[in-house]
């Protein structure tokens, strides 16, 4: 028998209506012969409201009781949610993550799945019921309540998809799938039928806001495809795959913008062995998040210049960590540039298609807009522009490559 | 090192500020030296709330879905506490139900505490913890959540401070403490300063809703003292302890009202062995409750009328129910008075003290209040009153026997 297991996000179970069409979805996929795992986060803006809680009664709130708080939200949805199917005539059963013996390691608010026991949800599905699985928390082997961080319900239910050999992956949410590009940003922003799990990974690192990476790493690793779809109708929505030459055989597949970035550019660094190495050890030993590093070097390969970007709020302690290594390590002058926007293409199609940066560039230059720098990996190429350019910029991409008109 | 619990029902938690207070308050007792077991309920109108939401996904929500979803709660309750305790620069741990190795029997909605285990809570309270216990929740030998009823939280508290040898178990709430009679019906009703265990068991069944009766049994079991005071003031409320000789030396320790009655007495009953077993048998496998039940003889002890009472809403079933039985039987014809009120009162000292049921008969008389019928156990006397006489017969009661003033 067939098993698929579906994710229903916060705005899917948001009320009492919506808990029961997301109830009805669950029963139909069982009607049809499937044995079926739901996933469900916390109501609508729960979390919000029990953070908000949490800050109220203490400045820092001790991580471990973060996780105890944050955990109720989903096991609220996943007991109406049960209590929904019933209503309907269905067997059910909720299961909080510490029941269905999802084991975590020891870090609190940001825990990693360790390992998910088939046993008791296997027990339930051959009893006939429907299993409702409280998404983003989990337990320690001491029985301890972690939770996997914000957004983390996509990787309990691409984990337990993967665990339990799911044949498909649902993701219900409030839009209608992956677009080529924010259709806030870009207004001619067209939802993808497919996007390969790769592709998908970089564009949620370059700025698409659309995913938790590591559900697309479950679902990479083991194989499952995930349907991220709306919850609100039965269209299909954007599948997330293995590449599989041939299909929707494109160069880009997507255009994504980084917004509140800032560089820092060190100039004249001794190039010898390990001074790299050395620079963005005291860079992380402070916590700066490094997003992209740019190294060029000059004078004969003497010196280099070596730039990175890093979030907004962070360039001015940037500045000054790399300062106070240039005057102890005789550099040149630093520059912080607080106001940059990172615009970068993707697809695994870069790999076999020619002319694609230069297409780019050009498509750039013709908008009159300035590349600060670039930096490309195998299935990237990315951009740093100035701040107000950046909008313009990614829809100038968008459009350069034709992301609006659906693949040949 | 004495060790001391202390509960705080929803009201007392309601919002951030009654937290951090009832943190300050359990920091406090760690100051005075001692241990501290803390018991949260959930936050004011949260339980409320709750089965509000599962009412409109559900009209007969499963049980097992409800102890699931009610038990968040106080999940959120104690998270919330021990940030504040953490917040306050002292240390504090939360344990749900499951954590602390509180086990139930396996009756959703209605468990009963089987064991609960002090391995974990003395290890927490050993390395220096404020311990925080979610209230009202526990779980089977197999993880399955249950809870113990509405307002049980009283009970963990109480089972708690029995299993731990604790010196006392302090229940915060919204009132003073015990009274002498329900200060909305008897405005003259006064603060007791103590009350017995028994007398404490009889006040709740006959009317009083203060606490939940379980928890008295468990103190009375366990010899544990019950402290019921505000969570607002540093006064002393009322000590539930066990009864001691010349200790406030009265007859009457209090006065109750059960409201929304009805009685049903069926007349000419055969007198033979049986038949009124026979007759309470029928009427519990119709779930009619049965509240007092006064039988006498007629006919020089050949026939009997039964008579009991039972709750206004079930009057007109156990009507329908004796009548069918009264027909098979031969019984004569079968009464019912909707519209009844049972005025109780009260006092381990009614064993020692003569004429206390002549001074309660005689000042009803004198207030031209008619009984219609009486029922009696060793510490309580229960009348039956019409139902527009009910308020009033409270009011003579508590005055004749001078409950408003303090015991010599």
């Amino acid at each position: 028998m067939s098993l698929i297991v579906q994710k229903f996000g916060g705005t899917s179970v948001a009320d009492a209506a919506k808990i029961q069409r997301a109830a009805r979805r669950a029963i139909r996929a069982k009607l049809d012969g499937k044995q079926v795992v739901m996933v469900v986060s916390a109501m609508g803006k729960t979390t919000d409201i029990l953070v908000g809680l949490a800050r109220e009664v203490a400045k820092t709130p001790p991580k471990r009781e973060m996780d105890m708080l944050l955990s109720t939200g989903e096991q609220v949805s996943i007991a109406l949610m049960a209590m929904a199917i019933h209503d309907a005539g269905h067997a059910a059963i909720s299961l909080t993550g510490g029941q269905l013996g999802l084991i975590t390691d020891s870090v609190h608010t940001q825990a990693r799945i360790q390992e998910i026991s088939r046993e008791r949800i296997s027990e339930e599905l051959n009893a006939g019921k429907i299993v409702i699985v409280a998404g983003f928390q989990g337990i320690d082997e001491s029985g301890e309540i972690y939770t996997l961080g914000r957004g983390a319900s996509d990787t309990t239910a691409a984990a337990l998809a993967a665990v339990l050999g799911a044949e498909i992956c649902e993701i219900y949410t409030d839009v209608d799938g992956i677009y080529t590009s924010d259709p806030r940003k870009v207004p001619q922003a067209r939802k993808m039928d497919v996007i390969n799990y790769d592709e998908m990974l970089e564009m949620a690192a370059t700025g698409a806001g659309v995913m938790h990476s590591r559900a697309i790493e479950f679902g990479k690793k083991f194989g499952v495809p995930i349907h991220v779809r709306s919850s609100l109708t039965d269209q299909p929505g954007t599948m997330i795959m293995e590449h599989k030459e041939g299909l929707e055989d494109v160069a880009v597949r997507g255009a994504t913008l980084k917004e509140d970035l800032a560089t820092i550019v060190m100039s004249r660094v001794q190039n010898t062995p390990g001074v790299a190495a050395e620079v963005f050890a005291e860079v992380a030993r402070n916590h700066i998040l490094v997003d992209d590093i740019i190294q060029n070097f000059i004078e004969d390969g003497k010196f280099a210049n070596i730039g990175f970007s890093t979030n907004q709020s962070q360039g001015q302690e940037a500045l000054e960590i790399c300062q106070r290594m240039a005057k102890e390590r005789g550099f040149g002058p630093v520059d912080l540039d607080e106001k940059v926007n990172k615009v970068s293409i993707v697809g695994v199609g870069m790999r076999s298609h020619v002319g694609v940066a230069s297409t780019m560039f050009r498509a750039l230059s013709e908008a009159k807009i300035n590349i600060d720098s670039i930096s490309t990996s195998e299935i990237v190429i990315s951009v740093i522009v100035r701040e107000e350019d950046g909008l313009r910029a990614l829809q100038t991409v968008h459009k350069a490559f034709k992301l609006d008109q659906p693949p040949a």
